[in-house]
C-alpha cells in the first residue's frame, strides 16, 4: 500500500550530496538502454557500462539515455560527472520518495515526477519515482526498477511516428510527461471503478472489511494527490519559457499536458469527495441493517408478550375461575391467544413496521 | 449518469495530435449546417461534404458551420487542414472530455464549453463537450451529438433579431456562450427542484433510493461544477482583450455572461452545500422513525411485564394463599392487572413518550 | 423562503437587452417619486409619468429619481433612451435576482444590490433587488416593491439633517448604499435572536419542526451571504477611485460602509457556523431524550424479569417442593420478590442510572 | 458572553457621524486620565473636564490621554473639535462594537482594537472596543469602561522603565497595543484551561451542561477570532512605513507584536479545532455510558429468560412428566437453573461483554 | 504533552527586551560549547564562562557557539552586547515558545526554529525551541536544554567530512537548519507508525484508551504543524537573496531544504486527515461491536420467548384440556419447544443475523 511516510535511507545527518544505496546494494544488473535518433535514422543499445553511453554526448542527435535502477550509485555518480550535475541532484536521484518538482540548473534542466501503477493483484499503487534529466541534445531518465509506461515513445520513435523524430529533446521530455500524465487517468479509472464497487457493495451487504478498503483508498489517492498537484507547478516551470532548453514550439505541447494534469487534480478533488463520503455511506447502511434486525426481533419479543400473558391469567390458581371449568374454555383461550397474535401482525404490517 | 472520470479513447501514448474516432466508427451521417449573414441578408445550407462551406471562407460576410458528429474524423481533418489549425486542436476537438478552456492561436480562438442536459427521464444529466473555433470571420461548432441549446440563435439569426446579424463573429461566438451559460440556470432550477422534492420527501418518508439519489445528485452536482469553474477563466481570457478577434463592443456583453457564471458558481455552492446536508437528514429521519418504532414496541412490552408478573405470582403453588379461595379472587387479580395496565399507559402518556 | 435559484422569466435565448416583465404584465401603476435638492432646498414630487422628471437632468441640483416596480418595462425603457443606458442596463434592471455588482460607464455607474427584509410573519426573508444609476448630478433607484429602507435619507434631505444637502449625487449614493448595509444588521440580529430561541428550544424541547427551522435559517443566511459577499467588491470598485463621479471626499465615506460590510461576513460565517452546529445539536439531543425513555423502560423490564422468574418457579408442579407446604411459605415468597425488586431500584440509583 | 451580533445603538438611517450614547446617557462622571512625560520627567492628573489637558497639545512632551467611557459624547465630541478629527472617527469611538481596524489620516492615526477579559465569576468574555488616537505628540485612548491592561505601562512611565520615556507617542502606542496582545495570551490559557478541563470531565462523566459550556466555548473562540484576525492586518497597516507619524526605530517592535499577533492567530485555530471536537467526545463519551447501561441490562434479562423458560417447564399440567414426582426433581430443577445462569455469565465474561 | 498554548513567563506588562529566566533561576550550568574551523583545521572548546568565546570573533576562521540552556540570562545578555544585537531578539532567545521566524538585522540574521523529540516513554513530542544567530563569520545556537540532532554535523566537522570545512557560517547555519527539518522525517514515521498500530488495534479491539491516544495523536501533529508552516516562510526569507550573508553557493542548498520541508507539510496535512478520520474509525468500531453484543443477546431473547409461551400454555388449568391427559404429551410439549428453538435458529442463521 501507498505509505504516507516514504521511509527514507538512514541518511539524516550525512552531508548533503552523499549517496547512500537506498534499500542496501543493488541486488542485479543495472538496465542501461540508449536510444539515439536523427529524423533521418535511430540507434538503439543496451551498453554493459554506462561508459559507453558517454560517446554520444555531444553528436547532433538527440540520446535518450534510460537507468532502470538507482541502487547502482556509481552509475549515477559517472553521469554525474560526465555530465557536469550538482551533487544535490545525484542524491534526489539516488533516494527516491522526493516531491515532484523541477530545477533549471542554467545548461541542464532536472525534473522529478511519480509514475503510479497498480500491483500485480490490482489492488493497491505502486509509486515509483522517476528523474528526468533534459540537456541540450539529451534525456536521461532515472526509474526505480524494470517496467515503465514509455513503451509506446519507443515505438514511436523506431517507427518515426509522430513528430518526435523531427524535434529536439525538449519534445522528447514532454512526450515523457506525457506518458506519465495520461497513465494517471488510466489509474483514475481504476479508482473510480474501485470506488463504484464499492460503492454498490455497500449498499447491497456492508462488510467490515469494505470499510478497511475505503480506508486504504483514501490513503491511495492521497497518495496521488501528493504526486499530481506539485506536477502543476513543475509544468507551469517548464512552459514559464525561461530556459533556452525548451524551444517556443514545444511549449504549446506542454500547455496540453498542463490542461491533462489540472483534469486530473479536478479529478482526485472529486474523487477524494466520493470517497470521504463512503463511510458514512458504510455506516448508514450498517445501522438500516442492524436496526431491520432489531426491529424484527423486537416485533417477535412484542408478538408474543401480550399472548403469554394470556397463558398466564389461566395458569393462575385462584380457587373460583368460571372459564376453566368451561367445556371450550381452553381452546377459546387458544383462539384468543391467536386473535390477538394475528391483530397485532395486522396492525403493524398497517404502520409499515413489519 | 454523469461520470466523474470519462473514459478516454484507448489513446495512451499515441503521439499527441493522432485522431482516433471515440466509440468506434461514426455510425450516421455526420451534420453539417452552414449560416452565412450579414447585416442585410443570410443564407443556410446542409452541405452533404464539408468542403462546400469552404468557398465562404474570406467573404465578407460571418459564417456560422456546425458540425453535429466528433466521430467523423475526416470532415475535422479536412477543416484543420482548410483553416489551419494546430494538431493539438484537432485533438482536443476529437476527443471529448476536455476540461472547459480557451486557447488563442493568434488568428483563431479555440474554445471547449460543456453542454448539459437532463436524459429524457429526466433522471441524469448528459454532458456533452461543445467547441468552439472563432476566426476573424467565421465561427465553427463541434457537437458531440444532435441536439444543442442554439436553436434560438439560428431564429434570431433568420428573423434578424436583437444584433446578431449586425456585428461579427466575436458577438455570434459570444451568443453562443451565453446560450450555454443561460441554459445552466434552467439545469440548476431542475436541481432545485429536485433536491427540494427530495427534502420534502426525507422528512415524509425516507427510503434507500432516496439515499442512491442524493448520491447521485451529489456526483451530478460535482459535474456541473467541473464544468462551470473552468468557464470562469475561460471568459476572463476572451475579456482580457489580448486579442484582436474580439471587438470592444463585444467585451461588455462577454462581461454580461460572466457575470452570470459567477452567478451559476454561487449557485452551485450552496445547491452543494444543501446536498450534502441532505445525507443528515436521511440519517436522522431514518433513525427517528426507527426509534419511534422501537419505543412504541418497548412500552407495549414494558406494558405486559408488570401485569404477567402478577398473573405469575397467582399461578405460584402454595399451599397457603388466602386470595385464591376467595370467591372475588380472580376478578380482583383481573381488575388489579387492568389497573396496573392503564396507570402505566397514563404514566406514559403524560411523560409524552406515547 | 428565500430560494437558492431564482426562477428567472423564460428569457433563454432571447437577445441580450430584451426586456420582459418579470411575472407578467405589472398589476399596479409605478410608483415614480422624484427628490430634487440642493443646499439651499429641496423639491418632492410623485409624477404621474416617468418624462415629467427629465427636465430636471442638467439643472445644477441632485435629482433623486425612484421608481417602485420593475415591471413598468416602458418606463425602464423611457429612461434607457433619455440617459443613454446600455440595453444590458436595463435588462438587468428589468430581471431582478442578478448579483450584486458594480459597473462603471463612464459618464454613469451602475451599481446592483439586494434589500432583505423579514416577511410580515417574521419567518422569512424577501429578497429584492436593488439598482442603483449614479450620474454626474443624479441618481435613479429602481426597485422590485414598494417599501424600502431609504425613508431616513429622505428625512435627512428634508431636513437638511447631516451632509447630504451640501454634497453630491456620489454621496447621495453613499447614504442609500449605507442605509442598505445598515439594514442588514438589523437582520442579522433577528437570526442571532431566532438561532439562540431555537438554540434553547432545542436542548429543552427538539421538535421535528425545529429542524425544519434550522434547514430554512440555513438556506436563508446562504442567501444573505450571497448578498454580502458581491457587495464587498462593488465597494471596493467604488473607493479605488478610478471613476470621476466619485469624489474624494466621498471616498472616506464608503471606505466605512465597506468596514461595515466585511463586519456584516464575519457574523454571516460566525452565524453559519453555529447554524450548522445546530443540527447536530438537535440530533444529539433527540438522541439523548429517546435514550432516557428507552433506558427507563429497560430498567423497568429489567427490575421485573428476576422476580417474574421467583414467581415461576413456585408455579413449578413438582411433587416434593418443601417451600410450597410451609404456612409463611407465599408471603415468604412475596417478601423475596419485593426484596429483590427493592435491591435492584437501589443498585440501579447509586449506579445513577435511574 | 459574548454576543455574536453586537446590538448597535438604533442609529439605522441617521446620518453618518451622528454620534448617539451607546445604553442611554452616561451614568457616572467620565473617567479623564493624563499622563504627559519626557525623557526627564512626568506628570501625572485627573482632570475634571476635557478642556484642562488641551493645554498639553503643542509641548514637545508626549502626551497620553484616557477616556473611561465612550457614553460622554460631549468628551468625544470637544476633543474630535479640538484634534480636527473626522465625524466618521468619532463615531466609530462612540459606537462600540467596530472590526479592529486602522486609517491613517496623515496628521492622525485611527486604530480599533478589542480588549478581552473574563468577567468576574470567570465564566465568559467580556469584549471591550479600545479606540487608539495616535498623532505627533500624544495618544489618546477611549474604553468602555473603567479597567484595563494598561496598569504595567503606567508604571513603566512612572519609573522610567524600559525606554518608553526616551521615544515617542509612536512608541507609547506601541506600548498599547502589546499590551493588548500579550493579554490575549492569558486569555488563550483560560480557555486552553477550560478545554483540557472540560474534555478531562467529558470522558469522565459528561453531562448536559458541558455541552452548553462547548457550544459556549465555541461562540467565544468565535469572538476572540473576530477581534485577533483584523489585528493582523491592523498592524501590518503600521508597519507598512507609509506614515510619518510612525518612526523606523518602532517598526522592529511592531514586527514583534506582529509576530506575537500570528501566534495568537495559530493558537486560536488550533483551540477552535479541538472545541469543535469535543462535541464528538461529548456524544461519544454520552453514547459509550448510555450503551454500556443498556448492554448490562440486556444481559441481565437474557440470562433470566432461559431460565424462566425451564420454570414454565415445570409450572406445565401434563398428567404425566416423569421429573414431577421425583423426591430430589425440584431441587434438581433448581440446580439446573442455577448450572445455566452459572453458564451464561461465564459465557458473557468470556466474550467480554460483562 | 505538546501544549498547546505555551504558558508564558509572568512578563505581561514588562518592557519589551526585558530577559526574564524562564522557570526561574537556572538549575545547572549552562552547557557552552565552541567548534571553529577553516578549511585546513579546527579546534573544539568547553570554555567556562562565555566571555573565553569572544576572542574568536574577528578570526578568518569560522566559529559555532552553542549554548546549551537558555536560562542563564547573563550569558544571553554578555553575548547579546559583545555581538550587538537588538534587545528584542534577547527576548525571544530567552523566552522560548516563540513562532519560527527570520529576521534580518544586516549584520547578523536571527533565526527561530523548533527541533521535535518523542519523550523517553516514545509517548508524546518535546518542543524544543533553537535559536540561531548567523553572522559573516559566526553561528550562535541556543537551545532549550542538553541534547539535540547535530551530533553528525559536529562529526562532519570533525572528520571534514562533505563541504561543511571548505564553506562559511552560512552553509553551517544551513546544515543545523537542515538537520533539524531531516529531524522531522524521523518524527513523522514514528507518528505514522503510532497511526498505524491505533489504526489496526482500533478496528480489532477498541478501548477508551485509543480515544486519548487519538486525541493526544491530534494535538501533537497540531503542535508539529505549528512548527513546519512558519517554517516554509523563514527558509523561503534566507532564499531570496536579500542579505548579504548568504552566498549565491549556499541557496541551492536551501531550495533543497525548503523541498524538504514542503514534504514534511504535505505529510503532516495528510497526516492530519487521517487521524480526523481515526476517531469516526473508533466511534463505527465501537458501535459495531455494541450493536454484535446486543444483536446477539436479543436473538436469544427471541427465541425463548415463543418456546416460553408454549411452557405457559400448558401452564393454564382448564378443566379440559386433552393434551394434558395424553401419555407423550409432556415429550410431545418438550419437542415441539425444541422444534421451534431449532426452527428459529436456523431462520436466523439463514438471514445471516447469527
Amino acid at each position: 500500500m501507498a505509505r504516507l511516510v516514504r521511509r527514507m535511507p538512514r541518511k539524516v545527518g550525512l552531508p548533503p550530496g552523499t549517496l547512500v544505496p537506498v534499500g542496501g546494494e543493488p541486488s542485479g544488473e543495472a538496465c542501461i538502454t540508449l536510444i539515439d535518433f536523427t529524423e533521418a535514422g535511430f540507434e538503439e543499445r543496451r551498453p554493459d557500462t554506462v561508459e559507453e553511453v558517454f560517446e554520444y554526448k555531444g553528436k547532433p542527435s538527440v540520446s535518450w539515455i534510460n537507468i532502470d535502477s538507482v541502487q547502482h550509485i556509481d552509475i549515477i555518480k559517472s553521469i554525474g560527472e560526465h555530465f557536469g550535475l550538482h551533487p544535490l541532484v545525484l542524491e534526489d536521484i539516488a533516494h527516491p520518495g522526493q516531491r515532484p518538482k523541477m530545477e533549471d540548473f542554467g545548461d541542464y534542466i532536472y525534473m522529478v515526477l511519480t509514475m503510479l501503477r497498480p500491483d500485480e493483484h490490482k489492488e493497491s499503487l505502486i509509486v515509483e519515482q522517476v528523474s528526468l534529466l533534459l540537456g541540450s541534445d539529451y534525456v536521461i531518465s532515472f526509474q526505480e526498477m524494470p517496467g515503465d509506461v514509455f513503451e509506446p515513445i519507443r515505438e514511436r520513435i523506431r517507427a518515426a511516428k509522430g513528430r518526435v523524430r523531427q524535434m529536439g529533446a525538449d519534445y522528447l521530455a514532454y512526450a515523457l510527461i506525457d506518458a506519465i500524465v495520461d497513465n494517471y487517468f488510466t489509474i483514475l479509472e481504476w479508482f473510480a471503478d474501485n470506488t463504484d464497487q464499492i460503492e454498490e457493495d455497500l449498499i447491497s451487504a456492508p462488510t467490515t472489511e469494505m470499510l478497511e478498503s475505503i480506508h486504504m483508498l483514501k490513503k491511495e489517492i492521497l497518495a496521488v494527490k501528493k504526486s499530481v498537484w506539485p506536477l502543476r507547478e513543475l509544468i507551469n516551470g517548464l512552459t514559464r519559457g525561461e530556459s533556452s532548453l525548451i524551444e517556443q514550439g514545444t511549449v504549446i505541447y506542454l500547455r496540453d499536458v498542463y490542461d491533462h494534469t489540472i483534469q486530473v487534480i479536478d479529478t482526485v478533488e472529486a474523487l477524494r469527495e466520493m470517497i470521504s463520503g463512503m463511510r458514512d455511506t458504510y455506516l448508514s447502511s450498517v445501522s438500516n441493517r442492524m436496526n431491520e434486525v432489531m426491529k424484527v426481533l423486537t416485533i417477535i419479543a412484542t408478538i408474543f408478550i401480550p399472548i403469554t400473558f394470556v397463558a398466564g391469567i389461566y395458569g393462575m390458581n385462584f380457587a373460583f375461575m368460571p372459564e376453566l371449568g368451561l367445556r371450550w374454555g381452553y381452546f377459546g383461550a387458544l383462539g384468543l391467544m391467536g386473535a390477538i397474535g394475528i391483530a397485532m401482525v395486522i396492525y403493524f404490517r398497517r404502520k409499515g413496521w413489519l
